[in-house]
């Protein structure tokens, strides 16, 4: 391995190490959520600060690498390392404002046991999951298997919607919590959205194409 | 100038021609809402591909342009170039997202006189517009002036929020059109958001510092 290859490596270990921290991020904001656990959710929000500024040292580490990839592969990895890392730092300002939704969701009490938002984290962290490991092992297939799931998280967000939607209309005294937890829904379909994101950057990456905007069946 | 340098140049044509069109878009969506404007609420979501479009062009052009960028500098404007189009493109979304709650909107009568929204919307315009100025004319100071800003869109957007809420709470019946009012609020404190990001950019690109996450004061 030259010194420029184990640069590279070293760039991709530590957008993984930012992929950790905004999993974690994630599933501990849902935790808090479920399980009323204040103080799981302010340590969430104030995390937040270690995945902003570990995108900004894959930005520099990027920068210092592109003056001396010769490759456009090596190109390629580096500016996808960006995208991805803008990707995952957005996962965790999603986390952020699970967490203080979270917050102010146990000052009252509990509306109905959570099962739809449970479900969609899942959905988004599964679809995550894959993207980085689809990064990691140069796998485009399993990277082209996250994109249509994408459209399933929108659908149970839509319904979650509509459901809260109604809720309010015939529990006016429940409208504040009904809002919190469509702003929670609504982060964890865009939580689904980066891993969407990422997925396509992992193709463009091994493959050297652009998937994005074409619809769920051309991709 | 090298035929390098007017590459670079066309590239920073490129990303101003989807400045124009993202504003356009989000001008028009705020238009047709106002205006109770069906058609040009519809044509603001069809013409979003071509912002798509212009984006995998611009990183298609950096790509290629990377290979062959000697300087330090030219690196920076490019990898910039490639940030300032995501969030471009993501202004263009949520323009999209303003024209199709617009659509919702004008089937039922209006609620009230906008006025706090296309307040919002000349705020987060401004600031995108001087963003984008800043990086036309390598004006930092204009950029940075932009930073601050962010925070009085968002105080907007809380503001709204709790007056919806509230007015919800009071009137049932308006619940609904005061979630699309919402959303479009929301929408409007994102395009700001992007801004910022734009203005960031623009700061490290000129004078290779990276001011994210650093707060209104210190930055």
């Amino acid at each position: 391995m030259t010194h420029f290859e184990s640069e590279l490596a070293a760039l991709k270990q530590k957008l993984l190490l930012m992929a950790s921290h905004a999993e974690s991020a994630v599933n501990n904001a849902i935790k808090a959520l479920v399980d009323r656990d204040d103080d799981l959710a302010r340590k969430v929000a104030e995390d937040d600060d270690k995945i902003d500024h570990l995108e900004q040292e894959v930005d520099a580490a990027c920068i210092a690498l592109l003056a001396k990839a010769p490759l456009a592969t090596q190109l390629r990895l580096i500016t996808s390392a960006m995208k991805i890392a803008r990707d995952l730092e957005r996962v965790g300002d999603e986390a952020t404002t699970i967490a203080r939704r979270s917050l102010d969701l146990s000052q009252e009490p509990q509306l109905k046991a959570y099962v739809d938002i449970p479900r969609m984290a899942t959905m988004a962290m599964a679809m995550l999951n894959d993207a980085l490991g689809a990064f990691v092992n140069g796998d485009t297939a399993r990277a082209r298997a996250v994109i249509p799931r994408d459209k399933d998280v929108d659908q149970l967000n839509k319904q979650l919607y509509r459901e809260l939607a109604s809720f309010m209309i015939e529990k006016p005294t429940t409208i504040t919590r009904c809002l919190n937890l469509m702003t929670i829904s609504k982060a964890l379909e865009r939580i689904a959205d980066h891993a969407k994101n990422v997925a396509e950057d992992v193709v463009y990456l091994y493959e050297a194409r652009d998937i994005r905007h074409l619809g769920a069946t051309a991709a």
